[in-house]
């Protein structure tokens, strides 16, 4: 009889149907099946790796997770330190804000007759509603609290950390916003001028002039030099989008001045987008790889599915089986009151990138 | 203060993270949240309901399914009767039928080469392998099989009980196969011939002039005979092609002779496969409408998912929590061993519809 | 100065634009693009190679192409031979042979209220409308000419061609079946019970005792005979589906009983679906290679997408650049009228496989 | 007979294959097909409406569309006026920048080895590579450009416009970088700071204290502005991302402050994205129209297609059917050259919103 070929090792083991099973048996069960429900396991060990290691863990988040009900989980992520870092689109950040301020989203339905729902100023994303008016009112909120801050251009970082402190002042309710400021988690937004968090700031400049300035580019620089100073990092990205090429960039950014950084140790994303049409959102983790984004031997997975599918079932599991490593993590220790960040005690310039030089390593 | 619109009424309740949640505990926790999230939730609601309801459930089943290690999930709905009658792919089958008799296949990988793949005869689906050898195996038994038949035309019902059963009786393991066969539940394979099923019974020719003959045109008839006797039915899909077209036409088909029939009374489906490219496989539960074979007032969800990640955590949520509903239920009784089949002892003819006079009903 | 990579030899062309360019411009201008454009450019370049070599050309067709307004551009392939053998789904002859009938399809609306389509009797097919009472009407038509045949089972292949030659002699109109049917273009469908025209065979029997017979397992021993004949072959594929596999399938079986097969030495496909969830439609050419299912150093391109949009210009450029090629082709000659089909003089059976002994080759 | 349904009014009709067609040609066949085909040949009519109409256009970019060879494309709408407004990634642009500096993309494949790539500093985009080195170089080039201007913020729209002011002073080569520059067409890139053109600016810092300063909510109050100012908008959206949500909120934040703003009165969008995730990219111009964002009776069209298939015949197309069209036009004027930009000689402000009282209109 013929031998068995190198390539057929480890059999797929099919799941078995169990009542009573818990999250993290069902992902147990899924270890050895295939395709993306392999891939979501997978995903799990790869995460409890991080955690184990010592690393910072950026999270980056897009699509409409918050509108759409899982803002929680990300704030529990963030509250828990199962992530040091979140980059974030705005509009994920306004959703949540609106939440946290007692507001809701509603269940909808993405049949609805959209021309009512413009007669009844009721705004839809996908099966999900909101109102107008509220949106209004968080707009001119935002707008309001803008003008309280000094009249200097303020890094998304440092404005994102102050509305966080107010929110959570006037509300005392969890959120992603509130719970990155109480965990002193960093935040960043790059396109943060593209959602109504920036049209709240631009109304700012109606009530007070030179208000509403945000230094985009010291956020460039601060995200450099976090990885300058702690070169081991981790990506989880959901959904694509600015915040997977920020967390990317930050680490090609931070390699161009210290020789330590070599792309992130572990990458996990969780995608709705694919490779072959070129865009980033899709582009896949080996693609990464010749850019130095993600190190050649790192661990990864993709997972191409709605992350409110995937998430849930995800951090439950991990709720379970990783709270012993979280309970052991030495995360990065962050204080963000001021225009500049610490991290372990250490300033993180926003002005200019800390050079290291290669003899000095 | 304006009134609030009538279409702001059930707020999204963001999912809460905790350890220890078991499966349907998350699928509860996602009943209001967005997207396809929510969607998998109502897809256990509205399975539920089936099974409290009078109903005949149809599941269909296309994609790399058996292989990818989801093959025990589909015996355990059959063995238990949360579905009555299997539509499948012939490949489905096939890869069942490989691991019911002891073989495997393995963890691989999509990054694998190709060409040294070939050279080992190892097939690759995905990130998934087997040994070709073993398949032409496969083809070979299930020729030899076929020899064993009269040499006469089959149903593709009729040829795949007999199947189950000569697997069942040299294997004794469980399987899809195996698991119709003790349960008597019925299986349709419209395209058959599109398999290496079909290439076995190809083979049977070679081996008995006359042999591997398969009616298909007899499961047309037989399909929409069973719908005629039980015209009450419900329709779950897993990744579209030929297996829910199938199972629509046969409720399309019987309405024709039957004024009882009025398209499914529940529509469940996990594809991945979308709408705007017109093609059956993606198309919408709303366009199903259209046609007749859903009734308009049907409880319907359509989850865009690999089932391999949304399937284990919606049938492990199942198990929990709808098995007193299971219990219960009266599922149709088939005897399946004959060229006629019987449901609930009244026979379901191949050759001829069962002509339901509108003034007789 | 750094020496230029290896892997930097051939930069990209941006495309230019221009007023008046003929479609095959336009795909020349695609050639130095990248993602699916230049895919699409590659396609037309491989398909000009398959019509320069000796090989026999397969067309697979699946999705709604037929009521999508593809119909005569798949009959202009066939009947100026730019494919030698089409395999099809039921519904895209089906289609066909409703406006063959002088019947339409409609423009209509994705966004359509299906409850009010369903009670008008109109299918929606995305978002094109037809009359569901034409449809009756062409199943009784399918049923009434399935009587006129012998009560025995048929091939698709010959039951397809005595249908086109029934259309054709009916309504002298251009279509898919009618081309087939004057070209000597044979045409197998191996779901063929999965659509209306199963539908309509199965109501032959009401008429018929005995009518409505299909052997489509002798359809698995013809489409293999045929490479055992021929064994150069090459495939094109529109959309995944059953007539994807059935054409790689083909080739494997043949090649299990000759050694001159080894996989087509083309390939071409336009799909919509993806890799990663493991299903057969979306999956990749290189895994084709490892099952055989193409050579490995076959030329082959994937274009991803929507064939309404990629068809209309590739086969539009073929028709300016191909027309030489097409001339000068010797396309394999059948002949199809009877229960035994005819390659190039030579019997092609369908009961039993042609065994080429390797030493007689 | 029955009376024809209301529902079926213009058939379908099928595409007619003929050699030398032009792209127009080819385009005005596929007007009666269906699926994205149709919404292809629609898009070209919308456009044309567009330009008939007097509207300000706006063109929102993402994906990788410059260094897959569509640059060209793009420089061409600008130059000749089918657009007046650019929104795009800092990735498009900066590719941009990298093929007029006189570099190049090159040819690359999907399949390649990224460990090798890595080693050889090549970066993949998809199948599309390029040399780090060079892009090392682009960045320090940027980073020199920023330390000549001003040492105080800038919009992207000012900066964008000084960059191709200096891009064509020094190249003098078509891009869409320097035909905006020569067109006087403003470009606004709200994610700069997630890009290389983001990255460079953060290295002028290095080199000048207080260089590298954008503002970018200054965007977002000169965006808002120009349709206050210029009510009629359209909207052509390429690939969804940050520029497809920009241009929409501009509309939404302008209508805050003018009763004149009523939504975009054209829409036109090609993307991969779907709407069932939730994400913006996907979302559907009907859900647009719930917030406003879009007029309830403006012509729409999605074409789901990768926009190098879509694109070059569009454009194409365009360029032999609108010219005349383009050439009557009474496109906007604008003077870019300062801090404040004017538009048909009135000033658009950054610093704060002009409010049009509604008794005044």
């Amino acid at each position: 009889m013929k031998k068995k070929s190198r390539f057929l090792h480890t059999p797929i083991e099919p799941f078995v149907v169990e009542g009573g099973l818990t999250a993290d048996a069902v992902l147990a069960r899924m270890e050895r099946i295939s395709f993306q429900g392999r891939n979501l396991a997978s995903a799990r060990r790869i995460w409890n790796r991080m955690l184990e290691d010592d690393v910072t863990i950026f999270l980056g988040m897009a699509g409409a997770l918050s509108a759409g009900g899982l803002r929680l989980i990300v704030a529990h992520l963030i509250a828990h330190r199962y992530v040091d870092c979140l980059v974030s689109t705005g509009a994920n950040l306004y959703h949540d804000l609106h939440e946290t301020r007692g507001q809701h989203h509603y269940v909808g339905s993405p049949l609805a007759d959209d021309a009512a729902l413009a007669e009844d100023q009721i705004d839809r994303v996908y099966d999900t509603f909101a109102s107008e008016e509220e949106f209004v009112a968080n707009d001119n909120w935002i707008a309001g609290f803008a003008t309280t801050l000094e009249t200097r251009a303020y890094t998304t970082r440092e404005f994102l950390y102050q509305l966080g402190r107010h929110l959570w002042d006037t509300t005392k309710r969890d959120g992603i916003l509130t719970a990155a400021y109480r965990a002193n988690v960093p935040i960043f937004c790059p396109a943060i001028a593209d959602s109504s968090i920036g049209m709240g700031l631009s109304q700012a400049r109606q009530k007070l002039s030179g208000a509403g300035h945000i230094d985009v580019i010291g956020d460039v620089v601060e995200s450099a030099n976090m990885i300058i100073r702690r070169p081991r990092t981790a990506s989880i990205v959901l959904g694509g989008g600015t915040p997977k090429n920020f967390i990317n960039q930050a680490s090609v950014q931070a390699e161009y001045y210290s020789p330590e950084v070599s792309g992130h140790r572990y990458a996990l994303q969780i995608v709705t987008d694919v490779p072959h049409f070129g865009g980033a959102s899709g582009s896949s983790l080996e693609e990464a790889q010749s850019w130095g984004k993600l190190g050649a031997a790192s661990p990864r997975v993709s997972v191409q599915s709605d992350a409110t599918v995937a998430l849930p079932l995800l951090v439950s599991a991990l709720a379970s089986t990783a709270s012993a490593a979280v309970a052991r993590r030495k995360a990065p220790v962050f204080t963000l009151a001021s225009r500049v960040m610490t991290i372990d005690g250490q300033t993180v310039p926003h002005d200019r990138f800390e050079e290291v030089n290669e003899s000095a390593v």
